[in-house]
């Protein structure tokens, strides 16, 4: 069902890999919703996934960007303005990546050059981006950033490893850009904290399957799939969350806010 | 501008006074977003207001009810079954009273009966109404229920005393109940963490003057107002936020994840 | 071993019951560091506990009070003054009792009645304890009070149910009179969120060894215990702690910011 | 006054500067309080500092060690280890240094290379430091960590800039090692989120005068100084809080847990 509550917006949506994606689902709703979107990914990423069959169903054209390259993200933000004819309003970072986790390199035998790029991709390229929005002028007032992340920034789970402290600064940069583009622009910054999601990319997690059902067992409501975290989003960036910023904002189930479930205790129990 | 959010949808306003109250512009949101509704408030509150010119706006009874008597909530919600001919989908509470600060009694020198009275009213109605409600069977499947409350239950705000208190265990109950109530029926159960707000139960605290200017100088977007506390509500009571449950929501353009800002900086400097 | 890290300091110790009581631990752990103390509790808890051993062993006092009862207070406080011949320096509030888990009342058919009197016992004691010494200019300056309490007031555990409010509302109490105590007087107030313990009060709690074991298996540490609890909080009522205040405290050995561990994860696996 | 709480305890103080520095003040109430220690700064510190002048009262070696060089800090752990014939029972983390800051260049203006840097020297240093240690078996049994942390982690402060992001970080690996390091050997870590101090890193931050006037004003006990950080540090290396891991924990006078004081409110009122 559609509320057309994104008519009129023009959005830019990073990381939508495959049907399985958070961003490729939020990419949908966004249309479905009324708005214009521009699609763009790693040009690596574009070359493995499907992009182009979303670009049709969005109508929306796709331009590759390195989120690592200030350069790369410039001519994204160009050629969108020329697509669009002016700024955006809404901008969906779901970027993540850990070369030591996919590396299966325990956390206390991390490398640290591959750490430094972990960083660079998964967090400071929220910081980039805003970064150059914001030296271009790319973003309207009162416009809304998303970016998922997920709760192994506030605790620790075994195996999500150097992409929980990744996380942890990707929410302090929302934070720290949120305030900086508030005052300037009125634009919002945010974070979404999102259940374990069966995607692509949270695929590589060692134990993810293990996080999953737990979690599932700890969420008063299961866990919340990536069609709802679509809806969420547009929440966020419709003119009716105006005021939200500089948070984050756990949907999940009611996971974050538990701590024990009689389903857990029961399990706990068995020998 | 309208989106049909909440089509068919049917809710309880819990606390809509006169045209300042965020439970009246919520009201007015929810019917104009295609929700039906009841009104109720308490027979002294009913008495002072000026709920009928809203009753008429919304279309919508006003079934009174002190949230300290179980049996006027049981009689609310046998009411709104039979004028709806059936349960809700969204319940807004938005109910606080503190004797102690109202009889401008410092927190120091509490008087404990007032204080009893001030929780039964203010935190303990939550617990009350969704009690009455799981027993009646009165929210729908994956219904919404919103409570209102203040950043002092999280962190001090001189003035504001007991009710910080008061408002620390709303928002616990919100979680508990939350629990129960989503493990039972998918209920999500929520509290929206507002901005200071003019309001004219908000007029009578102590030094609110003060909370506002501060908290706006402390807001990179400036504080949330009743209006946008109530369309923000609406996205909580409509089906794009289904699992998002527990949780304290900051609507306060910032504020709680602020440590300071250059104006206050500045004011600090004054002599 | 001993560190005389409390050397000449006086304090009053609520909630010794028995050997397995935190307040008791504390209370012995105390007087070893040096200081000397005044117990009190419920002259009902008095007469079933072996109170008097702790007191030989503490050569202290032992004055009656009940803590909804100002007037007990009071009396408490001057049979302490006269003792010591003066205030004192710190204070532990371990005092938790709730009717409707005691009677096995499920959450969500609490009786309110019961749930006035567990708020009067559990938390607003709090509040009483500290009006009433601030009244009586009890607690000397730079004193430190410490109050116990547990996670479920940030996260449900079931079966914790009305307790958990109870603490919220505690918590926020410490917050709340933090602040006025340490502007009037340099008092710090702080609260320790202590890891499920097997105390007789502990014990009446429904399914609180699922409780335990959960626990034990979340905390990198394993939980932590009564006698762990007491040398934690002599730390906080010496002097190398001073600037600590309104803080709520985890002790337990990592639980709160632990999502998941590996053996939690292998037991979920068990069929 | 001494307790002799670290007795026989040995450990590794870094980033001792001068005698305004919270890692120097440590150093010697380490030293007080019964423990041998072992210096250690970045080379380009040692030739700034004066540190001799510490060492010699701590008799103390110095051994530098860049703490983004891997095989500096195997080099200071093995003279460590000589010099003590053993490991060490703690670890004081106080580096800091933020490239962008100290160029004073804008948050929104961040220079890439140098935020790498950043992140290198103050939050992945923690984690080189405990991933040498845990390969060469460098802590002892129930050892402790403590690295300082500021709240510009949680609220944003403008001019703290990337270092929030930083901090940010570096509480997350407090956290993840945390888990690690205790699961394996006991080996708690925690962050002490110290009020604003006058230190000669501090002094290098733009508006750092109107953050410690701002936080005075806003904390009930005032700030925090480093002779207490020292006090409280003493506290968490010692024995008497061994259940205490992966916590952050403020030491600022209350400054955290309050929203606005009555001095706040008066000054916002001065025209």
């Amino acid at each position: 069902m559609a509320y057309n509550l994104l008519k009129g917006k023009k959005g830019i949506i990073f990381g939508a890999l495959d049907e399985k994606s958070i961003a490729w689902k939020t990419a949908l709703r966004c249309v479905e919703e009324g708005a214009q979107i521009v699609l763009t990914n790693a040009p690596i990423a574009l070359r493995m996934g499907e992009i182009n069959k979303l670009a049709e169903a969005c109508d929306a054209p796709v331009i590759p960007a390195d989120v690592t390259v200030t350069a790369d993200i410039e001519n994204l933000f160009e050629g969108t303005k020329e697509h669009f004819g002016g700024g955006v309003d809404f901008i969906l970072h779901s970027i993540g990546m850990s070369l030591n986790v996919r590396k299966n390199i325990p956390y206390t035998n991390s490398n640290y050059d591959f750490m430094h790029k972990t960083l660079d991709i998964s967090a400071m390229s929220l910081h980039r981006i805003l970064q150059v929005a914001m030296k271009q002028d790319m973003i309207n007032e009162w416009g809304s950033v998303v970016a998922l992340t997920y709760i192994a920034a506030q605790r620790i789970f075994p195996g999500y490893d150097e992409m929980a402290d990744t996380k942890a600064m990707l929410e302090s940069i929302a934070r720290n850009f949120g305030y900086q583009y508030g005052v300037k622009k009125h634009v919002r910054i945010n974070t979404i904290s999102q259940s374990p999601t069966r995607t692509t990319a949270g695929g590589g997690i060692k134990g993810f399957n293990g996080f999953i059902d737990f979690a599932e067992k700890m969420s008063p409501l299961g866990n919340a799939d990536a069609d709802q975290c679509a809806n969420y989003t547009v929440t966020l960036f419709s003119d009716l969350t105006k005021m939200v910023t500089m948070q984050n904002l756990f949907h999940d189930g009611g996971f974050s806010n538990v701590g024990v479930t009689q389903p857990v205790i029961d399990q706990m129990e068995k020998q």
